[in-house]
């Protein structure tokens, strides 16, 4: 396939959607918890998560435009706050479903099964079979000119991970943590170590 | 291990850095392809573009401050243009290899030992030994406020892709292209299929 814009843009829209959502192979895939101001929680899959610095910590979270109801965004834009983790070969089945649309005052925690878990300073909910589990607070929303799509830019203000993932040198191992990719819209992988490299200095091969 | 923010400020720096790039699992890593007003090539391993949209075509980038000399960042705005394609296992060391620091004007290509490749109508360089290789123009520069990286939207002008590795549906299976995923700094991930899951319905279970 070698295709050019023209060529692209008159592809089937099914088509188009799927070939563009897999061009970046296997990407990371996490669940984010949030809460409503009358107090209905709400979880939902997002593979449009990145690292945005590590001092500060902070993540970057892009939302797509705001043509049907997101209560993702909604939420964290009244409450400020929401939750992140991993998604893991254990619970990838129920973390894809989350994206169907419930109707209010559906939580989808209680539609697709996972169980809801508080800690006493922070409002949003997290995933209690989670490994990783991260709140964050919103410190930056961004409107992407392009195609009207919103970055949230949040701040990591705690983080919970199993210390027999941890490498010595901070490494969360996703073998141990458990965490897997997706590709796509809808495909799930587990992962395979491959190698760590060194830092790599110009005098290496 | 359960970090709350003055926790996590006060970690070792190379402990804080392993960990909270490796927060996300396994995720997406891509090379760029750039070249200079002078005609000097470059090439750069990326685990910061995500997806932005598909109609039209965009994925986003993100790059560091502007602290030391950004090649990249430096040579897209000259140029207005980038190359983006997979890394696979085939590859994946001298991929990683194109992080070293090599003075002017050495090319990362030549220095790690990939091809460049060249299209008739577009100016940056693609890595012939790469699967799925995309053109795309720069169509947005944002700087995000909080830490001041600067996030690039590039427009998608074309898309090459073995056709073995598409489906049907235009999905492109990473177990056909190669794509690998990456974690932290430096783990390099093979990945294993898991499921493709329907699209998510609220009367499925």
């Amino acid at each position: 396939m070698n295709l050019k814009s023209d060529e692209i843009s008159s592809l089937d829209k099914t088509f188009r959607s799927n070939l563009i959502n897999s061009l970046l192979g296997p990407k990371s895939i996490t669940l984010i918890g949030t809460i409503s101001g009358s107090g209905i929680s709400n979880l939902a899959l997002f593979s449009q998560v990145f690292h945005v610095g590590a001092n500060p910590p902070l993540l970057g979270v892009l939302f797509r435009p705001d043509s049907v109801p997101r209560h993702t965004l909604t939420n964290i834009r009244d409450t400020g706050c929401f939750t992140l983790q991993n998604v893991t070969r254990n619970y990838f089945r129920q973390a894809h479903q989350t994206s169907a649309r419930y109707p209010e005052p559906v939580s989808e925690f209680e539609a697709v099964g996972l169980e809801e878990e508080y800690t006493e300073e922070f409002a949003a909910p997290f995933v209690k079979e989670a490994s990783v589990k991260l709140a964050l607070k919103k410190v930056e929303e961004i409107r992407i000119q392009s195609n009207d799509t919103v970055l949230i830019v949040g701040e990591i203000v705690r983080i919970i991970a199993p210390m027999q993932a941890i490498e010595k040198d901070g490494f969360i191992d996703p073998l141990k943590s458990g965490s897997i990719a997706s590709a796509g819209l809808d495909a799930y992988y587990n992962v395979q170590a491959l190698a760590r490299l060194k830092y790599a200095k110009p005098d290496q091969k």
